[in-house]
Protein backbone atom coordinates (compact mmCIF):
# COMPACT_ATOMS: atom_id res chain seq x y z
CA UNK A 1 0.00 0.00 0.00
CA UNK A 2 1.42 3.41 -1.30
CA UNK A 3 1.73 5.92 1.66
CA UNK A 4 -1.63 8.53 0.70
CA UNK A 5 0.32 12.75 0.05
CA UNK A 6 -3.27 14.55 1.11
CA UNK A 7 -3.18 17.68 0.14
CA UNK A 8 -5.56 18.82 3.45
CA UNK A 9 -2.63 18.56 5.63
CA UNK A 10 -0.11 20.50 3.55
CA UNK A 11 -2.88 22.80 2.82
CA UNK A 12 -3.95 23.39 6.61
CA UNK A 13 0.09 23.86 7.41
CA UNK A 14 0.54 26.48 4.97
CA UNK A 15 -2.70 28.31 6.46
CA UNK A 16 -1.16 28.20 9.91
CA UNK A 17 2.09 30.35 8.55
CA UNK A 18 -0.44 32.37 6.29
CA UNK A 19 -1.95 33.52 9.45
CA UNK A 20 0.73 34.42 11.15
CA UNK A 21 1.82 36.91 8.08
CA UNK A 22 -1.69 38.27 7.81
CA UNK A 23 -2.01 39.35 11.15
CA UNK A 24 1.38 41.01 11.26
CA UNK A 25 -0.17 42.75 8.23
CA UNK A 26 -3.39 43.87 9.26
CA UNK A 27 -1.26 45.32 12.60
CA UNK A 28 0.26 47.15 10.14
CA UNK A 29 -3.41 48.69 8.85
CA UNK A 30 -2.45 46.13 5.41
CA UNK A 31 -5.58 43.87 4.65
CA UNK A 32 -4.00 41.34 2.03
CA UNK A 33 -7.12 41.63 -0.85
CA UNK A 34 -6.81 39.33 -4.12
CA UNK A 35 -9.15 40.81 -6.90
CA UNK A 36 -10.75 37.63 -9.18
CA UNK A 37 -11.62 38.77 -12.82
CA UNK A 38 -14.19 36.05 -14.66
CA UNK A 39 -15.79 36.35 -17.92
CA UNK A 40 -18.17 34.26 -18.38
CA UNK A 41 -20.17 31.43 -16.38
CA UNK A 42 -17.77 28.75 -16.83
CA UNK A 43 -18.19 26.10 -14.20
CA UNK A 44 -14.79 25.09 -13.44
CA UNK A 45 -14.00 28.95 -12.97
CA UNK A 46 -17.36 29.29 -10.80
CA UNK A 47 -15.98 26.70 -8.34
CA UNK A 48 -12.41 27.46 -8.04
CA UNK A 49 -13.56 31.09 -7.30
CA UNK A 50 -15.94 29.97 -4.61
CA UNK A 51 -12.88 27.41 -3.16
CA UNK A 52 -10.54 30.50 -3.55
CA UNK A 53 -13.11 32.68 -1.28
CA UNK A 54 -13.90 29.79 1.24
CA UNK A 55 -9.93 29.73 1.93
CA UNK A 56 -9.07 34.02 1.53
CA UNK A 57 -12.22 33.99 4.16
CA UNK A 58 -10.71 31.33 6.48
CA UNK A 59 -6.62 33.53 6.56
CA UNK A 60 -8.00 36.75 6.60
CA UNK A 61 -7.65 37.86 3.59
CA UNK A 62 -10.24 39.88 1.54
CA UNK A 63 -11.56 38.75 -1.86
CA UNK A 64 -13.64 40.97 -4.45
CA UNK A 65 -15.04 39.21 -7.09
CA UNK A 66 -15.59 40.52 -10.28
CA UNK A 67 -17.59 38.69 -13.17
CA UNK A 68 -17.77 40.00 -16.55
CA UNK A 69 -20.23 38.79 -19.40
CA UNK A 70 -19.52 36.52 -21.91
CA UNK A 71 -19.37 39.55 -24.67
CA UNK A 72 -17.42 42.01 -22.84
CA UNK A 73 -14.59 43.87 -25.31
CA UNK A 74 -11.64 43.72 -24.66
CA UNK A 75 -11.03 47.22 -24.03
CA UNK A 76 -13.15 46.98 -21.03
CA UNK A 77 -11.30 44.29 -19.67
CA UNK A 78 -8.01 45.65 -20.51
CA UNK A 79 -9.29 48.94 -18.57
CA UNK A 80 -10.32 46.97 -15.63
CA UNK A 81 -6.78 45.28 -15.59
CA UNK A 82 -5.04 48.60 -15.21
CA UNK A 83 -7.27 50.26 -12.72
CA UNK A 84 -6.41 46.77 -10.71
CA UNK A 85 -2.80 47.37 -11.10
CA UNK A 86 -3.24 50.59 -10.02
CA UNK A 87 -5.35 49.83 -7.25
CA UNK A 88 -3.21 50.40 -3.75
CA UNK A 89 -5.65 48.18 -1.35
CA UNK A 90 -5.56 45.07 -3.96
CA UNK A 91 -2.50 43.03 -3.93
CA UNK A 92 -3.21 40.40 -5.89
CA UNK A 93 -5.45 39.73 -9.35
CA UNK A 94 -6.33 36.48 -10.71
CA UNK A 95 -7.62 36.05 -14.46
CA UNK A 96 -9.90 32.96 -15.46
CA UNK A 97 -8.35 31.75 -18.61
CA UNK A 98 -9.03 30.25 -21.51
CA UNK A 99 -10.86 33.95 -22.13
CA UNK A 100 -13.61 34.28 -25.13
CA UNK A 101 -11.93 34.11 -28.81
CA UNK A 102 -13.18 38.11 -29.09
CA UNK A 103 -10.31 38.62 -26.37
CA UNK A 104 -6.49 38.65 -27.02
CA UNK A 105 -5.05 36.46 -24.43
CA UNK A 106 -1.17 38.32 -25.34
CA UNK A 107 -3.38 41.85 -24.30
CA UNK A 108 -4.75 40.64 -21.24
CA UNK A 109 -1.20 38.89 -20.10
CA UNK A 110 0.58 41.87 -20.88
CA UNK A 111 -1.92 44.58 -19.52
CA UNK A 112 -1.44 42.83 -15.86
CA UNK A 113 1.74 43.96 -13.35
CA UNK A 114 3.88 41.32 -12.58
CA UNK A 115 3.65 42.27 -8.98
CA UNK A 116 0.53 41.21 -8.87
CA UNK A 117 0.35 38.40 -10.96
CA UNK A 118 -0.27 35.54 -8.25
CA UNK A 119 -1.42 32.31 -10.84
CA UNK A 120 2.45 33.67 -12.96
CA UNK A 121 0.53 34.28 -15.94
CA UNK A 122 2.90 37.34 -17.03
CA UNK A 123 6.00 37.50 -19.34
CA UNK A 124 7.80 38.89 -15.80
CA UNK A 125 6.86 36.04 -14.01
CA UNK A 126 7.73 33.47 -16.62
CA UNK A 127 11.20 35.02 -16.22
CA UNK A 128 10.90 34.72 -12.75
CA UNK A 129 10.56 31.21 -13.09
CA UNK A 130 13.33 30.24 -15.33
CA UNK A 131 15.99 32.65 -13.62
CA UNK A 132 15.11 32.42 -10.24
CA UNK A 133 15.10 35.58 -9.79
CA UNK A 134 11.79 35.50 -7.72
CA UNK A 135 9.69 38.03 -9.39
CA UNK A 136 6.52 37.54 -9.69
CA UNK A 137 4.73 34.38 -9.23
CA UNK A 138 4.87 30.80 -10.15
CA UNK A 139 1.94 29.35 -11.65
CA UNK A 140 -0.19 27.84 -8.46
CA UNK A 141 -0.10 24.38 -9.55
CA UNK A 142 3.11 23.75 -10.49
CA UNK A 143 4.27 25.50 -6.59
CA UNK A 144 1.44 23.23 -5.23
CA UNK A 145 3.52 20.07 -6.38
CA UNK A 146 6.65 21.00 -4.66
CA UNK A 147 4.87 22.44 -1.71
CA UNK A 148 3.55 18.69 -1.11
CA UNK A 149 7.23 17.30 -1.48
CA UNK A 150 8.30 19.75 0.89
CA UNK A 151 5.76 18.82 3.51
CA UNK A 152 5.96 15.19 3.13
CA UNK A 153 10.11 15.20 3.76
CA UNK A 154 10.49 14.27 0.35
CA UNK A 155 14.42 15.62 -0.65
CA UNK A 156 14.51 16.63 -4.37
CA UNK A 157 18.30 16.91 -4.27
CA UNK A 158 20.32 14.55 -6.52
CA UNK A 159 16.58 13.08 -7.32
CA UNK A 160 15.89 11.45 -11.10
CA UNK A 161 12.66 13.70 -11.30
CA UNK A 162 10.35 12.69 -14.62
CA UNK A 163 7.97 15.58 -15.56
CA UNK A 164 5.66 14.51 -17.92
CA UNK A 165 4.08 17.27 -19.86
CA UNK A 166 5.59 20.67 -21.09
CA UNK A 167 2.62 22.67 -20.55
CA UNK A 168 3.52 26.52 -19.54
CA UNK A 169 1.19 26.48 -16.50
CA UNK A 170 2.41 23.09 -15.10
CA UNK A 171 5.10 21.05 -16.92
CA UNK A 172 7.26 23.69 -17.80
CA UNK A 173 7.48 26.12 -14.66
CA UNK A 174 7.29 22.66 -11.91
CA UNK A 175 10.05 21.18 -14.14
CA UNK A 176 12.32 24.55 -13.02
CA UNK A 177 11.17 24.14 -9.63
CA UNK A 178 12.71 21.53 -9.45
CA UNK A 179 15.90 21.58 -10.96
CA UNK A 180 15.93 24.41 -8.42
CA UNK A 181 15.75 21.91 -5.74
CA UNK A 182 18.59 20.08 -7.46
CA UNK A 183 16.49 17.42 -8.80
CA UNK A 184 17.93 15.58 -12.18
CA UNK A 185 14.96 16.60 -14.28
CA UNK A 186 13.58 15.17 -17.41
CA UNK A 187 10.74 16.48 -19.48
CA UNK A 188 8.94 13.81 -21.17
CA UNK A 189 5.82 14.73 -23.88
CA UNK A 190 3.92 13.29 -26.43
CA UNK A 191 6.91 12.82 -28.72
CA UNK A 192 8.84 11.04 -26.17
CA UNK A 193 10.08 7.51 -27.99
CA UNK A 194 9.44 5.52 -24.88
CA UNK A 195 7.32 6.93 -21.82
CA UNK A 196 8.23 4.14 -19.74
CA UNK A 197 12.18 3.72 -19.64
CA UNK A 198 12.06 7.17 -19.02
CA UNK A 199 9.40 7.25 -15.77
CA UNK A 200 10.28 3.93 -14.49
CA UNK A 201 13.73 5.17 -13.68
CA UNK A 202 12.06 7.42 -11.86
CA UNK A 203 12.73 8.20 -8.51
CA UNK A 204 9.60 11.05 -8.47
CA UNK A 205 7.12 11.32 -11.39
CA UNK A 206 5.26 14.37 -12.19
CA UNK A 207 2.19 13.38 -14.05
CA UNK A 208 0.43 16.74 -15.95
CA UNK A 209 -0.66 15.50 -18.99
CA UNK A 210 -4.33 16.19 -18.63
CA UNK A 211 -5.61 12.96 -19.81
CA UNK A 212 -7.03 10.29 -17.95
CA UNK A 213 -5.09 6.85 -17.71
CA UNK A 214 -1.74 8.77 -18.56
CA UNK A 215 0.37 6.84 -16.50
CA UNK A 216 -1.04 2.95 -15.88
CA UNK A 217 1.35 -0.12 -13.98
CA UNK A 218 3.64 -0.73 -17.06
CA UNK A 219 5.07 3.24 -16.54
CA UNK A 220 5.92 2.20 -12.68
CA UNK A 221 8.45 0.73 -10.71
CA UNK A 222 8.48 -0.09 -6.38
CA UNK A 223 9.57 3.00 -3.90
CA UNK A 224 8.53 5.79 -6.60
CA UNK A 225 7.08 8.75 -5.66
CA UNK A 226 4.12 9.70 -7.58
CA UNK A 227 2.42 13.73 -8.04
CA UNK A 228 -1.01 13.40 -10.22
CA UNK A 229 -1.80 17.04 -11.55
CA UNK A 230 -4.64 15.75 -13.97
CA UNK A 231 -8.26 16.74 -13.50
CA UNK A 232 -10.38 15.21 -15.78
CA UNK A 233 -13.97 13.32 -15.48
CA UNK A 234 -13.11 9.28 -15.75
CA UNK A 235 -15.66 7.03 -17.91
CA UNK A 236 -17.43 6.72 -14.55
CA UNK A 237 -18.23 10.25 -14.34
CA UNK A 238 -16.41 11.00 -11.43
CA UNK A 239 -12.81 13.03 -11.42
CA UNK A 240 -10.10 11.36 -11.84
CA UNK A 241 -6.16 12.08 -12.92
CA UNK A 242 -3.69 11.22 -14.82
CA UNK A 243 -2.85 8.04 -13.27
CA UNK A 244 -4.49 5.29 -13.23
CA UNK A 245 -4.60 5.36 -9.73
CA UNK A 246 -6.24 1.67 -8.93
CA UNK A 247 -3.62 -0.24 -10.51
CA UNK A 248 -0.70 1.98 -9.89
CA UNK A 249 -1.11 2.69 -5.92
CA UNK A 250 -0.51 -0.45 -5.42
CA UNK A 251 3.19 -1.09 -6.74
CA UNK A 252 4.43 2.47 -5.71
CA UNK A 253 5.53 4.11 -2.58
CA UNK A 254 3.66 7.40 -2.33
CA UNK A 255 0.84 8.71 -4.24
CA UNK A 256 -1.31 12.46 -4.49
CA UNK A 257 -4.55 10.95 -4.58
CA UNK A 258 -7.06 12.93 -7.02
CA UNK A 259 -9.23 14.76 -5.40
CA UNK A 260 -7.60 15.62 -2.54
CA UNK A 261 -4.18 15.74 -3.57
CA UNK A 262 -2.26 18.58 -5.87
CA UNK A 263 -5.58 20.84 -6.61
CA UNK A 264 -6.61 21.11 -2.79
CA UNK A 265 -3.31 22.97 -2.29
CA UNK A 266 -3.44 24.85 -5.34
CA UNK A 267 -5.81 27.56 -3.44
CA UNK A 268 -3.29 28.08 0.10
CA UNK A 269 -0.18 28.49 -2.55
CA UNK A 270 -2.76 31.33 -4.18
CA UNK A 271 -3.38 32.81 -0.78
CA UNK A 272 0.66 32.70 0.07
CA UNK A 273 0.76 34.42 -3.26
CA UNK A 274 -1.28 37.26 -2.44
CA UNK A 275 0.16 37.63 1.08
CA UNK A 276 3.65 37.67 -0.52
CA UNK A 277 2.27 40.19 -2.63
CA UNK A 278 0.80 42.25 -0.25
CA UNK A 279 4.51 42.17 1.49
CA UNK A 280 6.10 43.02 -0.82
CA UNK A 281 3.99 45.94 -1.66
CA UNK A 282 4.98 47.26 1.84
CA UNK A 283 8.05 46.93 2.11
CA UNK A 284 8.04 49.60 -1.31
CA UNK A 285 6.46 52.31 0.80
CA UNK B 1 36.80 7.84 -36.17
CA UNK B 2 33.83 10.35 -35.14
CA UNK B 3 32.56 13.12 -37.20
CA UNK B 4 33.82 16.30 -36.45
CA UNK B 5 30.82 18.98 -36.30
CA UNK B 6 32.87 21.54 -37.68
CA UNK B 7 31.39 25.04 -36.82
CA UNK B 8 32.66 26.99 -39.95
CA UNK B 9 30.25 25.02 -42.39
CA UNK B 10 27.40 25.99 -40.70
CA UNK B 11 28.31 29.42 -40.08
CA UNK B 12 29.47 29.80 -43.96
CA UNK B 13 25.68 28.73 -44.79
CA UNK B 14 24.03 30.75 -42.12
CA UNK B 15 25.74 33.84 -43.74
CA UNK B 16 24.24 32.98 -47.10
CA UNK B 17 20.99 33.19 -45.94
CA UNK B 18 21.67 36.33 -43.64
CA UNK B 19 23.04 38.24 -46.62
CA UNK B 20 20.11 37.44 -49.03
CA UNK B 21 18.21 39.15 -45.76
CA UNK B 22 20.54 42.66 -45.52
CA UNK B 23 20.29 42.90 -49.11
CA UNK B 24 16.47 43.28 -49.05
CA UNK B 25 17.04 45.53 -45.85
CA UNK B 26 19.39 47.79 -47.50
CA UNK B 27 16.84 47.81 -50.66
CA UNK B 28 14.40 49.55 -48.46
CA UNK B 29 17.37 52.00 -47.10
CA UNK B 30 17.98 49.93 -43.86
CA UNK B 31 21.45 49.41 -43.21
CA UNK B 32 20.96 46.51 -39.93
CA UNK B 33 23.13 47.95 -36.92
CA UNK B 34 24.43 46.60 -33.86
CA UNK B 35 26.15 48.55 -31.22
CA UNK B 36 28.19 46.63 -28.36
CA UNK B 37 28.83 48.40 -25.40
CA UNK B 38 31.89 47.23 -23.36
CA UNK B 39 32.82 48.04 -19.89
CA UNK B 40 37.09 47.54 -19.05
CA UNK B 41 39.44 46.09 -21.09
CA UNK B 42 38.45 42.43 -20.58
CA UNK B 43 40.56 40.33 -23.08
CA UNK B 44 38.03 37.50 -24.01
CA UNK B 45 35.13 41.06 -24.47
CA UNK B 46 37.94 42.14 -27.09
CA UNK B 47 38.46 39.03 -29.07
CA UNK B 48 35.00 38.66 -29.36
CA UNK B 49 33.78 42.70 -29.90
CA UNK B 50 36.52 41.89 -32.91
CA UNK B 51 34.67 38.52 -34.00
CA UNK B 52 31.63 39.91 -34.42
CA UNK B 53 33.14 43.18 -35.81
CA UNK B 54 34.71 40.66 -38.51
CA UNK B 55 31.24 38.71 -38.97
CA UNK B 56 29.40 42.06 -39.35
CA UNK B 57 31.57 43.33 -41.79
CA UNK B 58 31.07 40.76 -43.94
CA UNK B 59 27.55 40.17 -44.44
CA UNK B 60 27.01 44.12 -44.80
CA UNK B 61 25.82 44.66 -40.94
CA UNK B 62 27.25 47.94 -39.36
CA UNK B 63 28.79 47.88 -36.04
CA UNK B 64 29.45 50.75 -33.71
CA UNK B 65 31.40 49.93 -30.40
CA UNK B 66 31.21 51.82 -27.15
CA UNK B 67 34.03 51.00 -24.85
CA UNK B 68 33.79 52.64 -20.88
CA UNK B 69 36.97 52.69 -19.00
CA UNK B 70 36.00 50.79 -15.68
CA UNK B 71 34.98 52.72 -13.39
CA UNK B 72 32.43 54.75 -15.20
CA UNK B 73 28.92 55.09 -13.54
CA UNK B 74 26.05 53.26 -13.86
CA UNK B 75 24.04 56.05 -14.76
CA UNK B 76 26.40 56.46 -17.60
CA UNK B 77 25.32 53.29 -18.48
CA UNK B 78 21.95 53.33 -18.29
CA UNK B 79 22.00 56.43 -19.90
CA UNK B 80 23.74 55.14 -22.70
CA UNK B 81 21.03 52.30 -22.75
CA UNK B 82 18.22 54.34 -22.86
CA UNK B 83 19.75 56.18 -26.00
CA UNK B 84 20.35 53.32 -27.87
CA UNK B 85 16.63 52.10 -27.38
CA UNK B 86 15.60 55.00 -28.15
CA UNK B 87 17.94 55.64 -31.86
CA UNK B 88 16.12 53.98 -34.84
CA UNK B 89 19.26 52.94 -36.63
CA UNK B 90 20.44 50.78 -34.14
CA UNK B 91 18.84 47.63 -34.44
CA UNK B 92 20.37 45.39 -31.53
CA UNK B 93 22.54 46.22 -28.73
CA UNK B 94 25.19 43.74 -26.89
CA UNK B 95 26.46 44.30 -23.93
CA UNK B 96 29.40 42.35 -22.45
CA UNK B 97 28.97 41.14 -18.86
CA UNK B 98 29.86 40.28 -15.93
CA UNK B 99 30.43 44.03 -15.19
CA UNK B 100 32.50 45.53 -12.77
CA UNK B 101 30.82 45.03 -9.37
CA UNK B 102 29.62 49.09 -8.79
CA UNK B 103 27.43 48.21 -11.58
CA UNK B 104 24.07 46.30 -11.14
CA UNK B 105 23.74 43.73 -13.94
CA UNK B 106 19.75 43.99 -12.92
CA UNK B 107 19.20 47.00 -13.46
CA UNK B 108 21.21 47.04 -16.83
CA UNK B 109 19.55 44.18 -17.92
CA UNK B 110 15.75 45.87 -16.97
CA UNK B 111 17.18 49.19 -18.99
CA UNK B 112 17.78 47.54 -22.13
CA UNK B 113 14.78 46.75 -24.64
CA UNK B 114 13.71 43.04 -25.67
CA UNK B 115 12.80 44.36 -28.94
CA UNK B 116 16.64 45.09 -29.31
CA UNK B 117 18.32 42.17 -27.01
CA UNK B 118 20.17 40.30 -29.64
CA UNK B 119 21.88 38.34 -26.83
CA UNK B 120 19.38 37.00 -24.78
CA UNK B 121 20.36 39.09 -21.59
CA UNK B 122 16.71 40.63 -20.63
CA UNK B 123 13.80 39.19 -18.72
CA UNK B 124 11.46 39.94 -21.36
CA UNK B 125 14.12 37.83 -23.85
CA UNK B 126 13.93 34.53 -20.95
CA UNK B 127 10.10 34.13 -21.13
CA UNK B 128 10.09 34.57 -24.67
CA UNK B 129 12.60 31.64 -24.67
CA UNK B 130 10.36 29.48 -21.84
CA UNK B 131 7.61 29.81 -23.80
CA UNK B 132 8.48 29.98 -27.36
CA UNK B 133 6.63 32.96 -27.79
CA UNK B 134 9.48 34.37 -30.05
CA UNK B 135 9.76 37.76 -28.00
CA UNK B 136 13.29 39.04 -28.13
CA UNK B 137 16.02 36.78 -28.35
CA UNK B 138 17.54 33.85 -27.50
CA UNK B 139 21.24 33.85 -26.15
CA UNK B 140 23.49 33.42 -29.12
CA UNK B 141 25.59 29.92 -27.62
CA UNK B 142 22.25 28.31 -26.44
CA UNK B 143 21.00 29.09 -30.35
CA UNK B 144 24.05 27.95 -31.85
CA UNK B 145 24.15 24.39 -30.53
CA UNK B 146 21.04 23.64 -32.22
CA UNK B 147 22.19 25.28 -35.23
CA UNK B 148 24.53 23.20 -35.74
CA UNK B 149 22.79 20.06 -34.95
CA UNK B 150 20.03 21.59 -37.71
CA UNK B 151 22.96 22.49 -40.28
CA UNK B 152 24.14 18.39 -39.76
CA UNK B 153 20.65 17.09 -40.17
CA UNK B 154 20.37 15.76 -36.95
CA UNK B 155 16.57 15.24 -36.03
CA UNK B 156 15.89 16.02 -32.24
CA UNK B 157 12.56 14.59 -32.23
CA UNK B 158 12.03 11.80 -29.48
CA UNK B 159 15.79 11.45 -29.19
CA UNK B 160 16.86 11.80 -25.40
CA UNK B 161 18.84 14.99 -25.01
CA UNK B 162 21.74 15.08 -21.88
CA UNK B 163 22.41 19.11 -21.37
CA UNK B 164 24.97 19.12 -18.26
CA UNK B 165 24.67 22.65 -16.63
CA UNK B 166 21.44 24.45 -15.97
CA UNK B 167 23.31 28.44 -16.11
CA UNK B 168 21.18 31.14 -17.61
CA UNK B 169 23.44 31.53 -20.54
CA UNK B 170 23.36 27.88 -21.84
CA UNK B 171 21.98 25.29 -20.13
CA UNK B 172 18.95 26.27 -19.48
CA UNK B 173 17.49 28.14 -22.80
CA UNK B 174 19.58 25.40 -24.28
CA UNK B 175 16.98 22.65 -22.60
CA UNK B 176 14.13 24.46 -23.89
CA UNK B 177 15.01 24.74 -27.82
CA UNK B 178 15.71 21.27 -27.72
CA UNK B 179 12.24 20.71 -25.64
CA UNK B 180 10.66 23.21 -28.71
CA UNK B 181 12.41 20.64 -31.38
CA UNK B 182 10.52 17.64 -29.57
CA UNK B 183 13.49 15.97 -27.64
CA UNK B 184 12.74 14.54 -24.17
CA UNK B 185 15.52 16.52 -22.19
CA UNK B 186 17.40 15.83 -19.48
CA UNK B 187 19.34 18.61 -17.29
CA UNK B 188 22.30 17.42 -15.00
CA UNK B 189 24.10 19.58 -12.96
CA UNK B 190 26.82 19.10 -10.12
CA UNK B 191 23.99 17.98 -7.79
CA UNK B 192 23.08 14.82 -10.18
CA UNK B 193 23.51 11.32 -8.39
CA UNK B 194 25.04 9.60 -11.14
CA UNK B 195 26.20 11.55 -14.27
CA UNK B 196 27.38 8.69 -16.37
CA UNK B 197 24.30 6.74 -15.73
CA UNK B 198 22.48 10.02 -17.62
CA UNK B 199 24.66 10.83 -20.44
CA UNK B 200 25.52 6.62 -21.44
CA UNK B 201 22.02 6.59 -22.23
CA UNK B 202 21.56 9.76 -24.33
CA UNK B 203 21.60 10.08 -27.99
CA UNK B 204 22.75 13.79 -27.87
CA UNK B 205 24.89 15.27 -25.12
CA UNK B 206 25.01 19.38 -24.41
CA UNK B 207 28.12 20.05 -21.99
CA UNK B 208 27.77 23.22 -21.02
CA UNK B 209 29.56 22.75 -17.49
CA UNK B 210 32.17 25.34 -17.90
CA UNK B 211 35.40 23.00 -16.80
CA UNK B 212 37.66 21.31 -18.75
CA UNK B 213 37.50 17.41 -18.83
CA UNK B 214 33.82 17.21 -17.57
CA UNK B 215 32.89 14.67 -20.09
CA UNK B 216 35.33 11.94 -20.14
CA UNK B 217 35.29 8.74 -21.57
CA UNK B 218 33.45 6.59 -18.77
CA UNK B 219 30.43 9.10 -19.23
CA UNK B 220 29.57 7.91 -23.33
CA UNK B 221 28.70 5.32 -25.72
CA UNK B 222 29.02 4.28 -28.97
CA UNK B 223 26.78 6.19 -31.58
CA UNK B 224 26.49 9.37 -30.00
CA UNK B 225 26.63 13.14 -30.99
CA UNK B 226 28.56 15.15 -28.59
CA UNK B 227 28.05 19.22 -28.54
CA UNK B 228 30.84 20.73 -26.52
CA UNK B 229 30.33 24.23 -25.58
CA UNK B 230 33.04 24.57 -23.07
CA UNK B 231 35.80 27.17 -23.42
CA UNK B 232 38.28 26.64 -21.35
CA UNK B 233 42.13 26.67 -20.75
CA UNK B 234 44.30 23.38 -20.71
CA UNK B 235 46.84 22.59 -18.76
CA UNK B 236 49.16 22.96 -21.37
CA UNK B 237 47.47 26.63 -21.87
CA UNK B 238 45.92 25.71 -25.33
CA UNK B 239 42.09 26.47 -25.49
CA UNK B 240 40.32 23.10 -24.57
CA UNK B 241 36.27 22.53 -24.41
CA UNK B 242 34.50 20.58 -21.39
CA UNK B 243 34.67 17.09 -23.27
CA UNK B 244 38.13 15.15 -22.60
CA UNK B 245 38.12 14.97 -26.92
CA UNK B 246 40.85 12.78 -27.17
CA UNK B 247 39.37 9.72 -25.28
CA UNK B 248 36.14 10.20 -26.11
CA UNK B 249 36.28 10.96 -30.00
CA UNK B 250 37.23 7.65 -30.76
CA UNK B 251 33.80 6.62 -28.70
CA UNK B 252 31.07 8.52 -29.97
CA UNK B 253 29.67 9.36 -33.86
CA UNK B 254 30.04 13.09 -34.20
CA UNK B 255 31.54 15.96 -32.11
CA UNK B 256 32.24 19.94 -32.23
CA UNK B 257 35.86 20.49 -31.69
CA UNK B 258 37.01 22.95 -29.42
CA UNK B 259 37.91 25.48 -30.79
CA UNK B 260 36.23 25.50 -34.16
CA UNK B 261 33.25 24.50 -32.89
CA UNK B 262 30.13 25.65 -31.47
CA UNK B 263 32.43 28.94 -30.74
CA UNK B 264 32.62 29.89 -34.53
CA UNK B 265 28.84 29.72 -34.94
CA UNK B 266 28.04 32.47 -32.13
CA UNK B 267 28.54 35.37 -34.31
CA UNK B 268 26.98 34.20 -36.95
CA UNK B 269 24.00 33.69 -34.49
CA UNK B 270 24.62 37.21 -33.11
CA UNK B 271 24.48 38.64 -36.66
CA UNK B 272 21.54 36.75 -37.28
CA UNK B 273 19.59 38.36 -34.69
CA UNK B 274 20.63 41.71 -35.36
CA UNK B 275 19.07 41.22 -38.95
CA UNK B 276 15.74 39.87 -37.62
CA UNK B 277 15.85 42.74 -34.97
CA UNK B 278 15.94 45.02 -38.73
CA UNK B 279 13.10 43.25 -39.82
CA UNK B 280 11.12 43.35 -36.94
CA UNK B 281 11.64 47.05 -36.80
CA UNK B 282 10.78 47.37 -40.13
CA UNK B 283 8.08 45.47 -39.97
CA UNK B 284 6.15 48.12 -36.96
CA UNK B 285 6.73 50.71 -39.39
Amino acid sequence: MAELLKGAPVAAAMSERIRERVSLLLDRGITPTLATVRVGENDGDIYYERSAGKRCASLGIEMCSMAFPEDVSEDVLLETIDQLNQDESIHGVLIFRPLPKHISDDNVRAALSPDKDVDGITDGSMAGVFTGSGRGFCPCTAQACTEILDHYGIDCTGKRVVVMGRSLVIGKPVSQLLLSKNATVTVCHTRTRDLGEETRRADIIVAAVGHAHSLGPEHVAPGQVIIDVGINTGEDGNMCGDVDTALVEPIVSAITPVPGGVGSVTTAVLALHVVEAAERAALKL
